[in-house]
Parts: structure tokens; sequence; C-alpha cells
């Protein structure tokens, strides 16, 4: 047997997740599918972790174990070749036995795209957060180094998690504005279920002066998710990379 | 009554084209769906031209006259409340009843982009034609050269057309690369059917060697469609601006 490591991008709009679920179009089951045709038997992905529905992703990673002796680069024409046009496989490079792409990745990135223009871009409605009001992205940068660092993230949780330790590291929040498209670029150990987009919906709240950048420390302080702001919308998140030691 | 020009915004993936046809999803019938809500009567759309399936616009313009009584500002938003979200009203002002959104528009603005990477992308699976072999953008420029200035277009023509005169002026063919997108843009006093789709197919083909830069002058004189490229799908096609002279 021989593990396999993939990258791959999906556009997150028209799949239920990443995890399979009953009667549901997801990406897992998606990938599995093809898998199985190819193995003509069952094979089971594992991915760096799941995606909701909605949310996008450049560069997630998956593991599989298989009999078969194809060549790395010949993985991903014939697995693109038989997967449907929103999932692609970037790379596939053999691995250890060792490597898991869940338990083994030491840090994420992920981005979240927010469309500040006043009238709504039709051709952006799957792809980015329209948010039509001013935001003065000064404040968020403020708001930013409150959440830099170590800290229990309960505040940033959604409630349905069965996740004990919420104790996370954030390594960075880049913010940047180009045009009418703000970028928050979040870098870190690892993320809580839908804490991206709470950072986000509560950081679009400082940024438009619904709260203070001040506010952020006592948010973070309460670990509790009423403290935060609204959860902001899937379609605007995009899983940019997972990192992973060497071994 | 009063005329009113908006320019307007739309994703085309999920539209059988502009023009209204029986029992299919057309940005025409959408944006006169919502202005008979608004008059309590049917209200006729003209736009500057027809869009085919698939193709976007980000600043395609139409016309309308309405007994309403309404602020322009006010339109953009009474319409945008009410129309879907691939289609969007970017903006409203009331014009003279002589103005005509097809008959007066004096030249058009259309781009069309290629996804050069090898490996598809997902996210821009409707909004760019995914080409994976090399292209030499040196060739291509070229090639446009040949293409500038007053020409009959007959080659550049899909059969299905009514249309007799087939001379038209092309001002300017920009080819831009950034990254793996490559991005034409075309601007002339007018376009024939499917004609920026089959200067692209063309360009395509002599950027990646099937023919040479020097053909375009053979291929304009043959006023012959089977002497052009193969067309160039819809989902890389935007109508990005209609210009008019003010009267």
């Amino acid at each position: 047997m021989q593990r396999m490591k993939c990258i791959i991008s999906y556009d997150g709009t028209l799949f239920s997740g990443y995890q399979v679920q009953v009667d549901k179009r997801t990406i897992q089951s998606e990938l599995e599918a093809v898998l199985e045709k190819m193995h003509k038997k069952a094979v089971k992905v594992v991915a760096s972790g799941r995606t909701d529905a909605g949310v996008h992703a450049l560069g997630q990673v998956i593991h599989f174990d298989t009999h078969l002796d194809i060549p790395a680069d010949r993985w991903v024409q014939a697995m693109n070749a038989m997967l449907p046009k929103d999932i692609a496989v970037l790379s596939a490079e053999p691995v250890s036995e060792n490597f898991h792409a869940r338990y083994d990745a030491e840090g994420k990135t992920y981005k979240y795209e927010i469309q500040l223009s006043k009238i709504r871009n039709p051709l952006m409605r799957h792809h980015a957060f329209h948010y039509p009001y001013p935001i003065d992205v000064g404040r968020i940068k403020k708001a930013i180094g409150y959440a830099l660092g170590t800290h229990d993230f309960s505040s940033f949780c959604a409630a349905n998690t069965d996740v004990k330790d919420k104790v996370r590291t954030i390594h960075s929040i880049d913010c940047v504005q180009a045009g009418d498209l703000l970028t928050l670029t979040y870098t870190g150990n690892g993320f809580l279920y839908n804490m991206v987009r709470i950072l986000t919906g509560t950081l679009i709240e400082i940024g438009s002066g619904k709260r203070e950048p001040e506010e952020m420390a006592g948010i973070i302080a309460a670990r509790d998710r009423s403290a935060a702001g609204k959860t902001a919308p899937p379609q605007g998140l995009y899983l940019k990379e997972v990192y992973y030691l060497n071994k």
C-alpha cells in the first residue's frame, strides 16, 4: 500500500460542505466516488479538516491509501478527468505511511473576501461577502493586534462543537484593501469551528464603527460566543493553505 | 412618460442569454418581470444588444419608459431589491425620449478572460476559458495588428445571422497577461454575432502555434467563417462597456 497526499481546490457553492452526509453532495463523497471507481473498492479519504457548505478551498490537503501503481503526475490527470468541474486535484505525491492530513497539520491559512461596493457585484455573489457600508481598515488593524498570539478562543467558536481545548495561536492576520475588495488573511496553528467567520464578522462590526477596536480584548477574555459578533457568511471564506512539518 | 437609461451587470452562468425566449430564464425576462410588478403592467426593456447564454456583463445598457415618479437613485435600490442576485442595476438616469440603447450605441468594449493554468481552477470555471497549453503572447499581439481598423468581418461572424453589412471597425485589442490569466479587451464601433468569441478562438490558435500571426490578413480577406478558428466558449466573455454620444 502507498499513502498519497494531494492538494485540492474546490468551489464550495454547490456542495453541502466537505464531509460525507447521507443524500448530500459533498467534496469527500465526490473524491471517494472517483477513487472507488479507480480501485474497484471503497477508499477512505482523510482531509486536513472540514469546510462548511459554501466555503471554498485553494489548497485543501487530503490523504488516502492505494494499491494502484500510478506515477504521481498521472494521479492528478486521472482524478481530474473523473472529478466534477468544481473540484480539482492540484498536486499528488507519495508520502510515508505515517503521514496524516489532519493530525499532522501544523498550521493553516484562510482568507476571507469582503466586497465593499455599495451595489452588489453579481459575478462575486458566491465568492465574497457583500458588505455595502463604509469600513475603516485602520480600526480593523487596531483590533487585530488584540487577537494575535495564543488565547482561549471560546468566544469565536460555534456552540455546536465537541472540541474541549479552545486555546489556539494566531500567527498573523493581514488586512488588505484593493479597490472595493477587502481581504483578511488568517494564519494560525489551528482554527475552531466557525472561528475565522466569527472573527471576520466581529472585525467587520469594529471596522464599521458598531464596536470599538479595544473591545476585542474583552470579547476574547469573555470566553463566550455571545460576546463576539455575527458569523460572517460562508461564501467569502477560502481555505488557502495547510502546513506540515516534513516527516 | 420618462425614458430611463440603466447600466446593469449580470453573471450569465444561469441564464439562457439576454433575450426573452419562451420558458427560458433570460436577463430581459427577469428585468421585465420586475418592472411589470412595479408598474402593474408590461414594460418593454431595450438593451444595447444581446448576450449569449453564459456570457457576462459588467456594463450592459438598457432603456425603458415609465410613468412612475421615482428619483434616479431610488430606481437602483428598488430594482435591486426585486431582481435575482445574479443581476444588478449599477446606475439609473433619466434620458431624452430620443435615446435608444441599441440604435444610439457608438461603440462597445468586451473583455475575454483565458485561464492558462495547466490544471483547471474550479473557482473560475464559469468566469474564464480554461486553456491548459502554452500561449505566446507576442504572436497574439502580432496577429492583432491585422485585425485593427475597418474590415468586412464575415469570417468572424456566426453563420446564423440576418445582418447584411459585416463591415465593422475595431479601435483596439489589448492583450495582457497577469499570472496565469490572459485578458483580451476589444473596443470597436460594433461587433457581429459571436465576433469576439471567434476572434478570441482564432487568436488562441495563433498564440499556441497552430496558425501563423500573418495568416490573420488572409482569414479576414476570405470573408468566410470557415477560414477563421473555433468559437471560444461563452464563459470567458464579458460585455464591459457601451458608449453613447451625448444627445
